[in-house]
Formats: structure tokens, sequence, C-alpha cells
């Protein structure tokens, strides 16, 4: 017998690299298997062969260097309460912004769709879904990506021109960012639901929760948002998809100026009753502190840091410092997660929202491993938690030097992407996400985690090539 | 050469049994070593094996039973603000309650001096410290443990008849507890300061803080703290000396229902400002919630569950549910720790205070891996925080079934001590707390790590064994 064929005699212990299907069908054989976390290069990372020349390798660490020292100095302030219409600059009566890379309506996805629907319903514009779908194909609105009005939108971040929007502002470097106020979970806005009592909250939002913001902070003055971050990581948030600290945190800070505004007991009481009966109402401030800390690294020639992730529901957008305002898309993955009672994965619309600007600024997914309880919500164990963390030290350039992980050993979140590391080692940067219904009209449906396409960051690669001065 | 002596020409590798002086020697003169975790049984452990016989051991097994039993079925919440003269069962005008087992004047630390010398000032009995001295010494005043009043105190524990005092009680059993508000942190009366400053601001509490917020619950009805503790485990917290959590989910609760107060705009607002610059005010809340649960536990005859653990400065005493109102002491020993600029061991006084009643209740100490952040406050790492609450399951009879710890894959807390575990594994409870300058006048100098003296748990079994029914 040919010594080949003594294996099929012999008990198996097998090694496999590649197609990791092979190791699965193994495991489920009982034969005692193992993966090598290997694949073959790709022609993306052959070409950063290109870069390893000395006088561009240098290059690229001071521009780098550069990029990190502009996202450490960042300090995000809220500076106020606005309005989106008169704030955001580029905004006008029949504009509406959407999460997420430029999109045009037809290639839109449902809960998108959805949420437009609710902002011209909202506007007065339109009665119902169908005049709004109407009146959103005709080609009289305008729509554009927040990013590219200084704004961030949880899920569909559609922001119309009525909504309130918290004002902050990079105090290192003078720049601006918007974002809308969270509404909650369930039927609302961001999650494309339209229904009556979407549009009521809005409406309150509009007419009792922002004037009343409003004049607190007039009273308060500035709220220090890189202090409540740090404090918040230390308290199991992770600022993304665990917000319960950041948003007592601010509660804090809010109430007694609330108390002291002009509004009636009742106005006040129902405002503090909204903040506290909503976990995520810090996620609409830790989104614009981590756009206005990342927005000073637009224009850093050179630099393979991303300072911009995006996903509009049908497409997932990033963009580096080193090539501008310039976006790499490519088609969004589905979300990986649990699902609330009566749905499932067949309900899920892929990865949608503007919220894993978080994880650009390296908290959220980042720093799972100080955020443990997030599993129970996402999925996952608490080692997983600890593991996205650690793996995210391998594609990013620092650690945070005010973000501190006590769990493990008070080391500072991974932050600044490299889209250099990321197509080398193979790993793509860790989301936790809210998960849309693929129907227009539902809402949320569950929670999990999602990468983006290494598409985007292997295009980013090639148009970097062109762009090293 | 004979065998023995070759040994000083070899490399040693040394396992070294019993002192562990011998182990630092070898360490120190960088031979290869390591420490065997063994003593000798003591006289105590010998005793054990009188409850190995099966049929006491039954007994003592459904009595523990029992005493988990009600310890996890205990149903803690705040029904409202009272004053001590008039709540407290059994205060009297010339009363004054100190932390810890029964103590006289002349047994008394400092700190503890200090306190009631400000209590006497505060109640307008005394003028100075002298007056106060005299008054104190004078045979006048009754001095009696918080413990025996249904009531615990955070250090030195001091509670006067016009104090308001947080009424708390065990929905499932109906017993109530009692405790003062929490001053802050610094020049403070339970660190044993009394200068102008703590007067003024216990009078503040008296006047502003207590009627607010005793309205304020009234208009709220009550708050269940099982549900809040609980949800502060997740956010960082331990429950004894790190409660940002607690005091934030607080400040929600209340922060409503304190707008709608009938007070003005500027007294509503002093009242958030104080609690929100103050992450401790949540102690003493989180203690009355630990004594409640823990009361009904003092009489289960065969019992070996500890239902008490306080110190008074002086002595360091614990109370067992088979051994009823008994207190078994023993001196307080001086706490490890970190101490504030300025101060040193030498400023120390021995651990003092009602708060480890939270680890009696298994959280504090017992739930330090929850809370890794606090290393930065009482010393260690966050390994140490883990090896804390890990070491705790060995002595404790179950774990908690609503107090779950993320960072170890959502274990409930080390819930019941044992004193017979206690005994038998030579690991004592692990307490976390503040420590107290042994100066009167001065306040707090640091916080720390502190264990109980076994022979309280000595002292116990001796007295548990007459005692089975």
């Amino acid at each position: 017998m040919p010594d080949i064929n003594k294996i099929f005699s012999e008990k198996l212990i097998v090694i496999n690299m590649g197609l990791e299907s092979f190791n699965t069908d193994l495991k489920t054989q009982d034969v005692q298997s193992m993966q090598v976390n290997w694949r073959p290069p790709s022609e993306a990372s052959k070409k950063l062969s290109l870069l390893e020349g000395d006088s561009v390798s240098e290059k690229i660490d001071v521009a780098n260097k550069e990029a990190i020292a502009r996202l450490l100095a960042a300090e995000p302030i809220i500076v106020g309460i606005g309005t989106a219409g008169t704030h955001i600059p580029g905004m006008t009566k029949n504009t509406i912004l959407h999460a997420g890379p430029p999109i045009a309506w037809e290639q839109m996805s449902e809960p998108l769709k959805g949420a437009i629907v609710g902002g011209l319903i909202y506007e007065g514009l339109v009665l119902n879904e169908e005049e709004g779908r109407i009146l959103a194909s005709s080609g009289e609105i305008i729509f554009d990506s927040c990013h590219h009005h200084c704004t961030v939108g949880p899920m569909a971040g559609v922001v119309t021109s009525s909504m309130p929007v918290w004002i902050l502002k990079n105090k290192t470097f003078g720049n601006f960012a918007y974002c809308t106020l969270n509404e909650g979970l369930g039927k609302v806005l961001r999650f494309g639901a339209f229904s009556p009592e979407v549009i009521d909250r809005l409406n309150w939002m509009e007419n009792i929760l922002a004037p009343v913001l409003k004049e607190a902070l007039e009273i308060k003055g500035s709220i220090d948002l890189k202090s409540i971050i740090a404090q918040s990581l230390q308290m199991g948030d992770e600022g993304h998809n665990r917000n319960k600290a950041g948003t007592s945190l601010l509660f804090r800070e809010l109430a007694p100026s609330i108390v002291k505004t002009k509004y009636s007991k009742d106005e006040k009481a129902e405002v503090l009753t909204f903040i506290d009966k909503n976990d995520h109402f810090f996620l609409n401030v830790s989104m614009p502190a981590c756009k206005c800390s990342l927005d000073p690294l637009s224009d850093i020639p050179n630099s393979t840091v991303v300072y911009a992730m995006s996903r509009n529901g049908t497409n997932f957008g990033i963009r580096v410092a080193g090539t501008g305002d310039e976006w790499f898309t490519a088609p969004c993955a589905l979300v990986k997660g649990l699902y609330f009672p009566g749905f499932e994965e067949k309900d899920a619309n892929p990865d949608i929202g503007d919220s894993c600007i978080t994880e650009t600024a390296g908290i959220g997914g980042f720093a799972m491993a100080t955020a443990p309880a997030i599993v129970q919500f996402v999925g996952g164990t608490p080692k997983d938690a600890i593991n996205y963390t650690t793996s995210m030290y391998e594609i990013t350039c620092t650690e945070n030097n005010s973000f501190k992980i006590p769990n493990i050993n008070f080391r500072g979140t991974p932050t600044g992407i490299d889209i250099r590391k990321v197509i080398e080692i193979g790993i793509l940067p860790v989301i936790n996400t809210g998960i849309a219904c693929n129907r227009a009209g539902i809402g949320q449906v569950g929670a999990g985690i999602v990468r983006p396409p290494m598409k985007c960051f292997e295009d980013a690669l090639t148009s970097f090539l062109t762009k090293i001065i």
C-alpha cells in the first residue's frame, strides 16, 4: 500500500489553510482540525510594495503623524442647539441630507426612503407615503450626504430644514459639526418609520425639547465632550451602541440649567423624562464629537489615515486624509447580530448610517473591550468584545491618550485606521450597529456587528498611489 | 563532599512553605523561588470538624439556604426622606449613633471623636471642640451603634437627631433602614472634620437638600434600588467606593420630580448641582439598601452566614445569622492604599465605618471585577480587581442572581459570607474603603484595601458551636 493511502485508515489531525468551509466540514465530522488564518496576498496588497521605498514611506509617516496629532488634539464641545436650515452650511428648504456617501433616490434602500418620506411629511410638504415617494422622485428635492455639510446622522441620517440640531465645535481647530437630536428606540424616523407617532415626536422635539435645551445651554455655556466620552468609557459605554453612561453624564450636566430656563415645570420635567427614558440620547452628540474631531484630517497629502466611514444602506464609503474629498464605495454588508422578537435576518436591511464615525475616531466597536455588557445587545461574549478591541490595534496608528480602557490595563483606544495595515493584515475595522428593517415604515429590528467591504480600502489605495506628492 | 553540600555550589530553584519573608529574601537575591499558599491549620479550623457530622452539617445547609433565599429575595426601595430623631427607632435628642460595634467615648478613635464633636456643634449643644469633648465625656450623651437602630453610616457614621435621613424599605420583608445624606469628599463630618464649612454644609443639607428631596420623592413615589444597583454594576461601579453610575442613575430618577417641587429655580438647581458634584452621593443609599437586605438574616438559628460587618475605627465587628445580635470584635487593621497629596501611612486611622455592609451583601470589594477603574482610587491593577472578586467565591455561599459582572462572563457577585469557609480556607473578606486621618478635624487622607481580623470569625465560630439547636 503506498504511504499516501495510509491516511485513510489512520486518525486524522488536520491543519487547513485557505477556504474555511473545509475546516467547518471536518469539525462537523468530529475530525480534530484547525484553521490557519492566512489568505493569498490580494492584488491590492501587492500594490503596497509601491509605498515601501524609503522616501515614500517617510513621507507617509510624517503625514500620518500629523493626522494623528490633529485627531488627538481635538477638543469637541457642545456650543448650542440650532435649526438645520439656519445653521448647517449649504442647507436649503428643499435639501434633504442623508447618511453615507451620496446616492440617488432610485438607488436608496427602503429604510432611507422611509425616513425621507417621514422627513417630507414632517416638513408639511406631503401628506402621506404615496405623495412623499412622488415628490422625492420628482427631482425637486436635493439629496446630499450629511458628511458634505459638516453633519452626521445615525441610521438613515435624514436631516430636513426645520429639524433642531446639536451645534458642536472642535475648539482646537474652530470647525463645527451638526447632528439631529436622538428620538429614542422603536418606531423612529432614523430607522425608516414615518407613522403619526414618529411625526408627533419630531414636532414635540422641535417645539419643546430643542427650545428648552437651547436656553439651558445658553445658561450653562459649552459642555466638554472629550471629558464626558473619556469618563463614559470607564463606565461601560463604547460610545456607539452603549451610551447609557454618556447619556447619564450629559443629563447631569444639563439638568441644573434646564431647571433655570423660563419654561413651565411640566415642560422641563417632560424634557428630563424624555432624556432619562432614552439611553441612546448621547449617541447624537458622540457622533458629531467624532465628526468634528476627524474633519481637520481631510486635507493631509500623503496620509493613509481614514477620516470618514459611512453607509447609506446601499453603499459603504470611506474617505482618506491623503485623497481628500473622494469617496471609495462598495455595496454594504449585512449585519450579524441579535434580532428583536418577531424579526429575523430576512427582515434586515444592509448596514446603514453615519454612526461608524465613532469607530473611525477609535471608539464604538474599537472600544468594545471597555463595554462587555454590550454583548447582550449586539451578540457574542465578553471575550469577543476584548478581542474586537485588541485586533483593532493591528490596523491603527496609535492609542488614544485620553480615552482609556480599564479592562485592558488602561490602554488607550485603538485610533487612526491606516489603509495600508487594513490591506496588508487583512483585518477590517469592526463596527457595532443597529439593524434597520428592509421595508420602509417599520423601524429597528436588531443590532450586531459588521465590517466594511475590503474594496473600499483597495480602491482608496489605488487612488492614493496617484496622489502622493 | 556529602550530597547536601552540593546545593551551595548549584543554581537553586526554591519552593517555600510557611513564612513568606523567606521567599521575599530569596527573590531579592535573584533566586528563582515560589511561595506555596499554605498555612498550618489554626486552632479554630480544628473546631470546624465539630460541624462535620451529617446531622449538624445538614442543619447548617438548610439554615444557610434560608439565609441566602432571604438575601436574594430582598427588594430594597427608597420610600422617602425623614429626620433621624423622628424616624429612626430608639433615637432621642441626646443619642448619637456611630459606625461599627458599640464603643465607649474613651475607646473611640480620633476621627470618630471629631465627628461627634461636629455633631454636637451642628445640634447647637456646644460651641467648639473643647466644649464638645467635655459634653461627650460627661455621660449625658448616649452613644450607640447605628446597626442597633436599623441604620448604617459611612466612616464615623455619626447620626444626630436633627439630621435628615434616607428612609429605605425591604419590600419583601417590610423592614426599614436609614442613612444620612452624603456630604461629598474632602472636609466632611464622616471623616472626622467639624470646621464651620462642615457645619454650614450640614445646615444647608437639613434646610434645602432634604426638603427638596423629600417633596420630590412624595411626587415620584418609591425608587427601586435593586434595579439601579444591578445597572450600576454594569457601568463600572462596585457600589462602595465607586458610585458614579449609581449616583447618575439616581440623579436621573430624581431630577424630573425635583423640577416639579414647590421650591425656587435656584434652590432646585443648587440641589441638582450638589448631587452632580458628588459621585459618592449614591453610597448613602447603596449602604442602607444592603442593610435592609441583610437584616432579615439576623435570626436564623444554625446559619453560618455573616449578616453584618462593621468598624468603629478601634474595633472591627461581625454578626452571624446563627448567633443573633452578638458582635464578634477585634482591633481594626490599617488600610493599604493610595494617599492624597500631603498625607502618608502615619496619618491614617485604622479601618472605620459601616460601609462594609456592601461587601457583606456581596458588592463593594466583592464586585471589584466589574469596576476596574477603581484601582486608580484604591491602588492595584485591573487584574487585582478581578482576583479580589474571584477569590471571594471561595468564601461565599452563592452567586447573586440579579447583580451580574459582565467582565467575568456575567457571573453573579459572590454572595453570603460563610464563616466556615473563611476559617477553613483562610481567605478573609476583601473590603475597599476610604482612609480617615488619625487626628480629629482633618478628614479623608486616602483610600485602599483592608480585611477584617480573622479573630472575629474564630470567635463567631466558638459562639456558634454553643448555639446549634
